[in-house]
């Protein structure tokens, strides 16, 4: 049974496959563990690099259970946090030497915006927070602000440079919208920030991996992210936190763990911090979640994000595209920006029964997730979906919401 | 060559023997990974149980692999650190549904403490700390103090009875001493500070696994551990907290995460939490470590934390007595009490070339720890140490220091 016979438009079907030949990140298909389900759902867990499960027993089995507690040297346990995010670095822009991993993004969500809010100063005594942030950010923003005495006040992220003023003391925002896919403007929302001589906090958990971020080029002072959606680190895998080289020395981490001491195993009762981003650790690294991450990143190695950024524009173009061809008029209605620079690598449709249609979507193969109340939202992961899946996604939702 | 032959005191080798026989808790050995090594570090990181790696790959490979995102509900991913939690509750004392796994334990003493602060309200004005508390905590009660407006005062836990008053708000302990392997008395610290209307937070990273801890029975209020140690959870496996059940209610967390979130799919931008240990909860779970832990964790199926209690005391009892008759009197003294009520599952001995010392066991097949600057720490893990493994680290140690 070919592809048109099961239903497709003749012309997509074969663009698909056309688009699919000439794809150069074609082949990166091959590193992750996949079956025949079109996977829309790496912006929520990554699929799993074909590296990662010899390099977790490696790290079980011998680091583990041979050496033991010999490992934190000679396996480089000890300095995991900041070897990873020096491999995390290039794929948001940064030189080396400014991200750890480790922790939550919650986590790092705290310990960023408490230590922006340190940095700014007392008289600066109002945090702003994205008003449509994922709700974890806000919910960690409430608690910095109350914990360093400052009012919190959602803004909609384009209402930033009109919203900061001389009383902000951070801005806390997310690089792209986790519900609609809307690319925020990260390099002119930074620069207003600054403008206003505020510290400029992104979440980058829907961007990482997905589009190139520019952290040091556009200046960001702060940020944090998780790795296991585009980076692909597996569930709940450690998240990261990048300060900018020029802060580190006035980093103040309201979560002075002895792992930022700068003389860790000196046991000493007074705490000093660490120099550079060694600074943002806290407590012992959880090995076991940080080194399947560390196996999961090589996929990255000779990759461009740049042609990732490419491919993921065109894939979103594409499923847009078969969208309006295989789904009655007005059955959907996309939340996701139409032009490029302000769409991230997902699209989200709203559609009033998006829970049950997203329910039998998965029954049929194609796996989005559903977000309360009434959105589909389906990633497209340039390492490995590919135009055949974005159509066959795109068919499938026709039959079913049919 | 026999025993005694490597020089081996004849009655020490024998009584080795004659208890090894005797131990009821013997075949326990044969559930971890091990080899001819004396390990006598688990107190800092435990041996790999051998349910471990097939629980690993399986994780790895079916429930991220292949079930991918279906695994937050199918593979029960999403209710993992509270499960887990009830799988540690018996282990100290604790009914079901007061413990949350996840965090490190730095973080989690931040939870603690912070939430202690809260509860004793306005009018109480500092922190007490034990004074030789393992560096972490030490470092983040300073912050929690900071950040919460309290005066912070370091004290010896003996001291804690004198020094509490209604100026008190809580005061953080540790259970057992790091470094010196002192057991200090939870009933009546607890009790002292309860009678001063303050609250009790204890740090039971040296104490877990190893003696009956009894958090409901001594009515703690809030307590906090490593996984890593004696429960043989992986290296930096994940922590947890402990909140009495009446105090849930009352439990304000300075990380209010969406996984605390009474609704946490609800995606609501006003933080309302959960009941229940759930509260304790932060970000997305870490599942590679978390569920290496619970695999880890049924080693303990069966195993009463008394026995394990007795083996313990019984070890460090002849370690001690070994040491007498194999070192050279005076060449090294031990820091440990000699009061069973005194003492946790680790013998420490101040030796002045202790880091030398240590280096050379190792060579020799007797892993311990060093503490700067003097210490060597030898730590007993009743699951899979045997009395011939103690006869042969002393005896291996006096000749050593020769």
């Amino acid at each position: 049974m070919s592809e048109t016979e099961r239903g497709g438009v003749p012309e997509l079907v074969s663009e698909a496959a056309e688009s699919d030949a000439a794809d150069a990140l074609r082949g990166l298909r091959e590193r992750f563990v996949l079956d025949e389900v079109v996977y829309l759902d790496g912006n929520s867990l990554g699929a799993l690099p074909a590296e990662v499960p010899a390099r977790v027993e490696d790290v079980v089995r011998r680091q583990w259970g041979e050496l033991r507690i010999r490992s934190w040297e000679e396996s480089g346990w000890w300095t995991a946090p900041e070897r990873i995010g020096d491999r995390i670095a290039p794929l948001v822009g940064a030189a080396r030497g400014q991200i750890v991993v480790g922790d939550s993004t919650s986590v790092n969500v705290f310990k960023a915006l408490v230590a922006a809010v340190r940095m700014a100063g007392e008289g600066r005594d109002e945090i702003l927070v994205d008003a449509t942030t994922f709700p974890t950010d806000g919910y960690i923003a409430e608690s910095a602000a109350r914990m360093t005495g400052r009012a919190l006040r959602p803004v909609a992220p384009a209402d930033v440079p009109d919203a900061v003023g001389d009383r902000t003391a951070a801005v806390l925002l997310n690089h792209v919208d986790y519900r609609t896919g809307r690319l925020h403007d990260l390099p002119a929302l930074t620069a207003a920030v600054h403008a206003a001589g505020a510290y400029a906090v992104w979440d980058l958990c829907h961007s990482a991996g997905a589009l190139p971020v520019g952290l040091d080029e556009h200046g960001v002072d702060l940020a944090v992210g998780c790795t296991y959606k585009y980076l692909n680190g597996g569930p709940g895998a450690p998240a990261y936190l990048y300060v900018r080289a020029e802060l580190q020395d006035r980093f103040d981490s309201p979560l002075p763990g002895w792992n930022s001491h700068a003389e860790p195993f000196g046991m000493r009762a007074g705490y000093e911090p660490v120099a550079g981003a060694r600074r943002g650790r806290v407590g012992t690294p959880d090995i076991l979640s940080m080194l399947a991450l560390e196996a999961a990143l090589e996929v990255w190695d000779g990759v461009s994000v740049e042609a990732v950024r490419a491919k993921s524009l065109a894939m979103t173009d594409f499923f847009l595209r078969c969208v309006g061809a295989y789904v009655p008029q007005g059955r959907v209605v996309s939340l996701t920006p139409a032009a490029h620079a302000e769409r991230g690598s997902q699209v989200a449709l709203r559609c009033d029964d998006a829970g049950d249609v997203m329910k039998r979507l998965i029954e049929r193969g194609v796996v989005g997730d559903f977000r309360h109340p009434d959105v589909l939202r389906f990633g497209f992961t340039p390492l490995y979906v590919g135009f055949a899946d974005v159509e066959r996604a795109a068919r499938v939702l026709g039959e079913v919401v049919r």
